[in-house]
């Protein structure tokens, strides 16, 4: 079609590495960002691929992430994999951290990361499938800025607060990673840029009643999705990867950030399961047994999650990924002005 | 009113423990059964309270549970504290794992309990609420039997495989212990005692289309809470409480068991947290920070889970429990005729 650009995995990710670099990010951080970022373009996750550029250059440009931050691991024993970003964003000190969580889970059975300090702006996938690959299973979570009213109430004060699971699998790994919100706040913003307007029970406007329009939404607050429990999960990541943490809640988050529009700041919790240990030789290895259940679910026509997204993986791999002209425009303009264009 | 009928709750207790030790169970789990069934009759949980004391005695009566099982808590290092629960109910089970589980957290920070070959029929927030009276976080699941379609399909698979998670408070902790399908097994089955229908949304009959009778949804499927994500959840439980540890899967403990009458046959999982260990000296108390949080859920009118029970709790505790004449009837039947009444 007319203006569109096809380009490959490896050029893109120069390409945004190439802005990071020129922004001031460190080689480290600069080449984490661009795999993140290119990986969900690749996985067709718009709302969390190559538009986010922006946001992250626009966190810099407000002096809200360091750009050349080195994670440190702690050197504690025990089951708590410590890493502080040091105000970076999360993704190289997840990456740090990594080699220590596999080591301690395999020792241990299970262990926890513990991501301290850090700006997040990223889909947790990228971080379950890098678990996935060495035999674990993992579950993430983490809070965001307090854009969510628990169910109930009206304001907001949790995050969309991310859960997401992976299971190891040859070929693709079982992975599910969603909002704990009924959508995204990614899902919102792009409506709000096609102009389009928001399913009902998406969110409560300003004045606390539902709306189906994207900008009161994002001014007011989104809500919980699957009602009561899924408020009641949500409020689970805040004290677990806020408080226990010892990290910022959502409300916190927003408050040292001022602004819905800047990558939050807070921290992130990754437990890691070793199959293998905790089956501990009883009959059936855990992995044939999770391919039953697998065969169960396709084999009455429902899907497993992340299929879609491993679809458009193998359809990138083959054949690049395709940017519309306005995309590539963007893009551009970036390489051209670097932190200007977002100042 | 006319036929209600006021007893204390160690009176109740008593008379509960009893009708399990002539039925013929060891002391150590006539006294674990009692306890939780009349916990869950004392905060007003109907569906987890003493009408099930029928299903443990007609578990015991089909030969499905082991009545004298002596649980067995491995001697491994490590962050796994395991019990082999040899076929009895698992609330016995988790009571023997319960010091080296708290052990373990304290020592590790994080550690898991995986109850094996129990016999499970009870809600699990007496389980964390037994956890987080040492401090410590909990967030414990565990397949069922397959009674719970995943979303897109129509075929039982999942079973309504409970999470449940607590964080330690002065006084009541915060809790929440919910079914991943849209309602409870128990609160359809009252539904179909009581003649009434079920919710929109709730079930699908045996042909996979959509039902509100009771009768049908409990021949046909339930559905999991908040669509793919409820669905999501669930498959996880089922791999890591059911595969990851080497013991049945909902479907598997319905194949095993042949009959959703029963208490099933499964595993379990419970995860335990220290945040003092987690937060590290960081700056503000996890305690503090999570009360904060509880507050500015109930500044703005919305209510933390369980605090409906808890109300419950504190009415029975001084008042004692309310029994229906018809109640107090089916009680005094079991204390007769034992076993024979369910046989």
């Amino acid at each position: 079609m007319n203006g569109q650009h096809v380009i490959s995995i490896p050029e893109l990710t120069a390409r945004v590495e190439a802005i990071f670099r020129k922004a001031g990010f460190s080689a480290e951080h600069a080449d984490a960002l661009s795999r993140v970022l290119v990986a969900g373009e690749r996985d067709g996750c718009k709302s969390h691929g190559i538009y986010r550029v922006e946001g992250c250059l626009r966190t810099l440009a407000r002096g809200k992430v360091v750009p050349d931050a080195v994670p440190v691991v702690s050197d504690e024993e025990g089951a708590i994999v410590r890493v502080n970003a040091g105000g970076g964003f999360s993704n190289a000190a997840f990456e740090a951290g990594l080699p220590k969580l596999v080591e301690r889970t395999g020792a241990l059975g299970v262990a926890a990361m513990v991501v301290n300090d850090c700006t997040h702006f990223a889909a947790l996938w990228p971080e379950i499938e890098a678990i996935t690959e060495h035999g674990l299973a993992a579950l993430a979570m983490c809070p965001s800025y307090a854009t969510v009213a628990p169910v109930g109430g009206c304001e907001p004060l949790l995050g969309t607060n991310p859960l997401a699971f992976g299971w190891p699998r040859a070929g693709h790994p079982f992975v599910f990673d969603f909002a704990t919100s009924v959508a995204a706040r990614g899902e919102i913003e792009l409506r709000r840029r096609a102009g389009e307007s928001l399913p009902q029970g998406w969110a409560l406007g300003p004045d606390g009643s539902p709306t189906r329009n994207p900008e009161e939404a994002l001014a007011g607050a989104m809500l919980p999705f699957g009602s009561h429990k899924g408020s009641a999960i949500s409020t689970m990541i805040e004290l677990l990867a806020g408080a226990m943490i010892g990290d910022l809640t959502s409300r916190e988050a927003l408050d040292w950030l001022g602004d819905t529009s800047l990558s939050p700041s807070h921290g992130e919790l990754i437990l890691a399961f070793d199959p293998a240990r905790f089956a501990n030789g009883r009959e059936g290895s855990p992995e044939a047994r999770a391919e039953m259940l697998f065969d169960a679910i396709v084999g009455q026509g429902a899907r497993l999650p992340s299929q879609r997204r491993f679809a458009a993986r193998e359809v990138a791999e083959s054949n690049g990924i395709v940017l519309t002209a306005e995309e590539n425009a963007r893009l551009e303009r970036l390489e051209r002005e670097g932190l200007a264009a977002v100042s």
